[in-house]
């Protein structure tokens, strides 16, 4: 089978010849914006052939200039042979790419893409008699003798919603129906949760949701076809109501306040659910099946059950393995019999989104070989093992990659600063911005970068402390009565906003902080089971840093172990996909509840040797340099590189 | 076994010695309202001994006077041999009771009575163990871990009602809850409908209710104790919007105005559930059983579905066999999450009210005898059959025995005129008042009396027109323009409105066609399946008229076929007996859906000869009176009396 690969990611994937571009990059963990579901008219999934053997079948909307460029819409594009394939940065929005490393992500779905769905809730088209007098049959009893017909569910239950749409459905289309249900199980019976005039069963979309602390985001899925139809993503409503889970549960007090706080979280995910309806022509009522992954807080939080006691020792949530509920119950914008799933927790401080994102993974793989798991949001968590066992920890790492806490932090959206390098010698400061537009804020990837490039222009000392001697214009007392300094990332002048873009010693601790939570509780947890970081096979990143991750930074930082690169897969927002797995397969349905029971919760605050590590990691990258052996030389290199005078960026 | 005989119903039980006086009339098939649950304070349940051993424990709140009367409180007393016991009238509000024949009901309720409850929904009282940290087991797991120690379901569902609750009752009482749970069935499984602090498994209330076209009526059933701890009904608010099920249909005819007729009835309903619930101190939100019985059009109406193909040929219900629903979505004053129960329809004009009433009749007693049971509310029904076969038929009698249609006529609550007696020599009219107060209308069985005392005094011809020859001052013409005359029953100076309580001849026809509707009905019913009334060997009669039916005055009137009275037993609202039936016990919910099934629908409107039969039927007692051979005897004798110039009342 040929291999496609795509850039600048690296991810490929074996595809038979024939395949679509669009579901080689399915294949490949790629998700790429196909608005009009792969019909070939909104352009949207264009992407670049770079070299090999693709077929163009249509290319519509393109200009006669891509297509001098071989650029080709990829669902209207087959593979006939190997080929490697430019994915533009516009696209694959939601999804994340490695820049530096240039090494294939483990299975991100089991079985490579999650191919033609199987929801939980699968239609049936079926003929229904039409009544005739004197024989008194009701709707429902003819249609479940058609149904049973058909090879249908023998006894199926239905509620109200479903009895409401049935007489009107039958008689708009001569009896022709299309029943939503879910299976019976050995202990369940089948259960009808929506029933549509006419053959639908070729339309079918589900939602993924990943509800964190910092940002929600919603991807809508055909689950015909078994691909992404888009993705949306914004800042969870309840970031008024404190930056963390402590402070959202400490808000949530009263329970007024606890509906304050679910209503706020249902705001922002129906109104990206709706943003997404609107968008790919669908109707929110036909959406019956929805996967949930969250945090165990916010899913207290998004149910409104009281999370006082996540806070309170022994940190005990209400549930952990939420069961399937619907899409009414939990306040959805779907059809309100819709089944809606959610990742299991592990306990109060490991949750769902853990979980789902090890969907993506291959910790829990057959073997022994040991792998690593980062999820670098609002809390970090760390999850180690192979195939026999499993263990987790969470560390406070607060949200300062996610745009939030750090002042001109933002979210990686429209006018997010996603990449920065500064020139050594100018001390010019180049920044990428997304959708290229005048920058906003930084994002955590630009975050990342912009620390790195600080430390690595001697601008910022291992610390923390911004450098004023360095002679920088670019560094000046913040602003307010503190004594911090602040460094100018883009000047009022260049800022979309008018106001400069800078950051200061307060928020370079923020970033501090959060990484060095993170390192430490890797570290720790790996002690614990008496290893160190060299027995790692392969660490997984995911997290909200944006659309790339420099890893060579983020380990200059201290923000990741010093490793072979190739060692690292930067998976972006694993919950999101694996919310998207459990949606679409029922292996990974089952996985994702074997997972959660397999693994052993370490409680980091009752280890006297946490409070150590993270002190020792407050540091650029670490007080101990020889954790970082490849940092230690980049810096024995740089010791002998003058930092002159010219310092200051001609754009200032 | 003693027996304990009630009167004036004459219905009996065969009862233990030490049974309560109480618990021996739930066993006779007899509601005696016992508010404060039979614990011997507030007086209510205070009956007559007329004979026999009763051993009195307390008098509490009787009066000296009441005691040398041999009053006692039923709950308090015990008995100790054969007793006659007299029931006052203003006892037993919602059950009925038989004037005429002195004969026992059939068994009303399976095994009579219905003894201590099986309800769907049952508690179970457990400990569970406080978290311990470094376990990280949710409240759930712990919850259902202890449940399962004690014998409790393997793996029990929970909606997010119980969750939101959970984390508080497992810490307001050191971990002792009590849960309410369905039990797991063969393709169910258990599910958990609500968790309470403390053990509460010695409290637990139902709801049965009816939902009448006319008239709503709600029990509070006490299912630990097995009895009905009181009765409410009141009319249906979407009298305002049509009197039959057709105009209700017709004025549904939009979703919003279906939404309305939802909102009147569940407000109906929901009122008299919180009068019941405030009167005994019950929590609504502790309710997690009810059981509904009400005809096809009226569930419908109640979960919004729409009705319009009930009323079309070939006359489809969207559903015969409602399945449980949940309190909160079909919208009654309850536990969201607790169990509704809905009496199966046979088709769209035999409904539920049918099908629980039969619960109360030996009609499906394994036997050849042929019984025959009339349901005489807004709709007429006729089931006849016996073991072998069911059949049944519907005919629109109109609601007129229930007090709506007719100008005068009112429910029987305080201030109806219940029963009337017309002093054949002076023409004074003797009425009997519900409650003894001033008058405000007539009911039912008000009606009944009325019609067949007027047609006595031949001051009403056959065919329903007033003989203002006999020169009674009580006939004149009726107000307005038509030239009806009218009846005076009661004059304005005598009423408890200040207006006068007549029946005018168009009053008459609607009550004739009534009667005419549900004689024919029985008639042709009979006909179909090649029999005649005399081989009917029992018949139950049901239907809202009030307190008492005088069998004779109905058969005077042709309402009832002129069989002996010892054939008879009126068994009052049956449709709410049913429905305490289905929520007390298992074998009765089995029943029921089995009654459904057997039942074969016949068509009336189909049948050629109805019209002829209706017809027939119009007169007093019928065209045909060697029908009516009683009545035919007792004509001849009323032909040989007199009816003198005395016949003006002294009051009027």
């Amino acid at each position: 089978m040929p291999v496609v690969t795509f850039l600048p990611s690296g991810r490929s994937a074996n595809v038979p010849v024939g395949t679509s571009l669009l579901d080689a990059a399915v294949a490949a963990g790629i998700t790429l914006s196909a608005p009009c579901g792969g019909e070939g008219v909104c352009g949207e999934c264009r992407v670049q052939v770079a070299s090999g053997a693709v077929q163009c079948v249509a290319r519509g909307c393109l200009s006669p200039g891509e297509v001098a460029q071989n650029w080709v819409l990829s669902c209207s594009s087959r593979v006939t042979g190997d080929a490697s394939i430019l994915v533009p940065a516009e696209q694959a929005v939601g999804a994340a790419q490695i820049v530096t490393a240039g090494k294939q992500a483990g299975s991100p779905l089991p079985g490579h893409g999650f191919g033609a769905g199987e929801p939980v809730v699968v239609k049936q088209a079926v003929k229904v008699p039409m009544p005739v007098l004197g024989q008194s049959q009701s709707d429902f009893e003819r249609l479940v003798r058609a149904l049973r017909g058909d090879g249908g569910p023998e006894d199926p239950r239905a509620g109200i919603e479903v009895f409401r749409d049935l007489a009107g459905a039958l008689r708009a289309s001569d009896g022709n129906v299309t029943v939503s249900m879910t299976a019976a199980t050995e202990t369940a019976p089948s259960e009808i949760v929506r029933i549509e005039a006419g053959d639908t069963t070729g339309q079918a979309v589900g939602l993924a949701i990943d509800v964190g602390t910092t940002t929600c985001a919603v991807s809508l899925v055909d689950l015909i076809r078994g691909h992404v139809l888009g993705t949306a993503a914004d800042y969870n409503g309840q970031l008024a109501r404190g930056a963390d889970v402590i402070s959202r549960i400490n808000f949530a007090r009263t329970p007024e306040r606890l509906a304050e706080l679910r209503g706020l979280v249902l705001e922002t995910i129906n109104r990206l659910i709706d943003r997404l309806c609107s968008h790919h022509a669908v109707v929110r009522e036909h959406i019956d099946n929805a996967a949930v992954a969250g945090n165990t807080t916010m899913i207290h939080l998004l149910l409104g059950l009281n999370p006082d006691f996540i806070r309170l020792e022994p940190y005990t949530p209400t549930v952990n393995r939420t069961p399937p509920l619907r899409g009414g119950e939990v306040g959805l914008a779907m059809n309100p019999a819709g089944v809606v799933l959610f990742a299991p927790s592990v306990g109060s401080y490991v949750g769902g989104d853990i979980t789902a994102g090890l969907l993506t993974t291959a910790l829990a793989r057959p073997g022994d070989e040991v792998r690593l798991f980062l999820d670098i949001g609002t809390n970090g968590e760390v999850v180690v093992g192979n195939g026999e066992w499993l263990m987790a920890c969470a560390a406070s790492a607060g949200p300062a990659f996610e745009g939030s806490v750090v002042r001109c932090g933002m979210r990686a959206s429209e006018g997010a600063i996603e990449r920065v390098r500064i020139d050594v010698t100018t001390g010019e400061v180049i920044i990428n911005v997304i959708g290229g537009g005048r920058p906003r804020g930084i994002c955590g990837s630009g975050m990342i970068d912009l620390l790195a490039e600080l430390w690595q222009a001697k601008l910022l000392d291992p610390a923390g402390k911004l450098n004023p001697l360095v002679g920088s214009e670019r560094i000046r007392p913040a602003e307010g009565a503190s004594r911090n300094m602040a460094y100018t990332v883009v000047p009022a002048r260049d800022s979309a906003t008018g106001e400069a873009i800078t950051l200061d010693e307060r928020d370079i601790q923020n970033l501090l902080r959060t990484k060095a939570a993170v390192y430490s509780a890797c570290g720790i947890m790996l002690k614990s089971v008496g290893l160190g970081f060299d027995a790692i096979r392969e660490v997984y990143v995911a997290g909200g840093f944006g659309r790339f991750l420099d890893l060579e930074k983020s380990i200059r930082i201290g923000l990741l172990p010093d490793l072979p690169l190739d060692r690292f897969t930067y998976l972006g927002n694993s919950a999101l996909s694996g919310a998207t797995a459990m949606l679409c397969r029922a292996d990974a349905r089952e996985n994702v509840v074997g997972l959660a029971s397999r693994i052993t919760y370490l409680e980091l605050n009752v280890d006297p040797a946490y409070m150590g590590e993270y002190t020792a990691a407050l540091f650029l990258p670490h007080t101990d340099l020889d954790r970082f052996p490849t940092v230690k030389a980049a810096l024995a290199a740089r010791a002998d590189r003058p930092m002159g005078e010219s310092n200051v960026s001609s754009s200032l």
